[in-house]
């Protein structure tokens, strides 16, 4: 949950007034998935201890795993330096890609 | 390097450009920065096998540690099922952070 000292000033929104989002595996330490937070979201992030996410797409609020049950539970959130980025630690217990892949990030771009 | 059938095309560019890369240690698994790369900055990070960003602050090509000596040597790179998110595995030998931090992730948001 939301820690007492913690002032949403710190997180620099862009002119959308959104923030990135990269999720994490607590357990192995893989990114999921990046998505996009806008301050709503932070909030029912800190009130409910689940990623919610701002979807660009449908322009509407997203409780991610809501539909296909693969719920990311918050263990660990963290800012980076300049406040414009966020990292999300969770615990989760199916994928986090829509195709049905373990982590979003699975198309190779390297050789 | 890059992969001989990778085609640019597959990458969603903002309306400025850009797209974020996530750059995580491959060794420890630690998410170490969130960047902006432009196709020219993915182009010179295929080419030389470090990472290259575009500054969005300094509006520059950024080779990250050219300064501090900190290079991020590429391992893997892979982009998300929508193509808008770039995921950077780097062997580092020092920390990412211009603050000295290992991490740029390091100001907690969560209790």
């Amino acid at each position: 949950m939301k820690p007492d000292n913690f002032d949403m000033a710190v997180i620099k929104f862009d002119d959308r007034g959104l923030v990135p989002a990269i999720v994490q595996n607590v357990k192995d330490g893989a990114v999921l998935m990046m998505a996009w937070m806008n301050e709503e979201s932070i909030n029912l992030t800190f009130e409910t201890g689940y990623t919610w996410f701002w979807s660009r797409s449908r322009q509407e609020l997203w409780n991610k795993g809501a539909t296909s049950g693969n719920l990311q539970k918050v263990v660990d959130m963290l800012y980076d330096c300049d406040g414009d980025t966020i990292l999300i630690k969770v615990e989760v217990n199916g994928v986090a890609c829509h195709t049905g892949a373990y982590s979003c990030f699975h198309n190779p771009m390297w050789k």
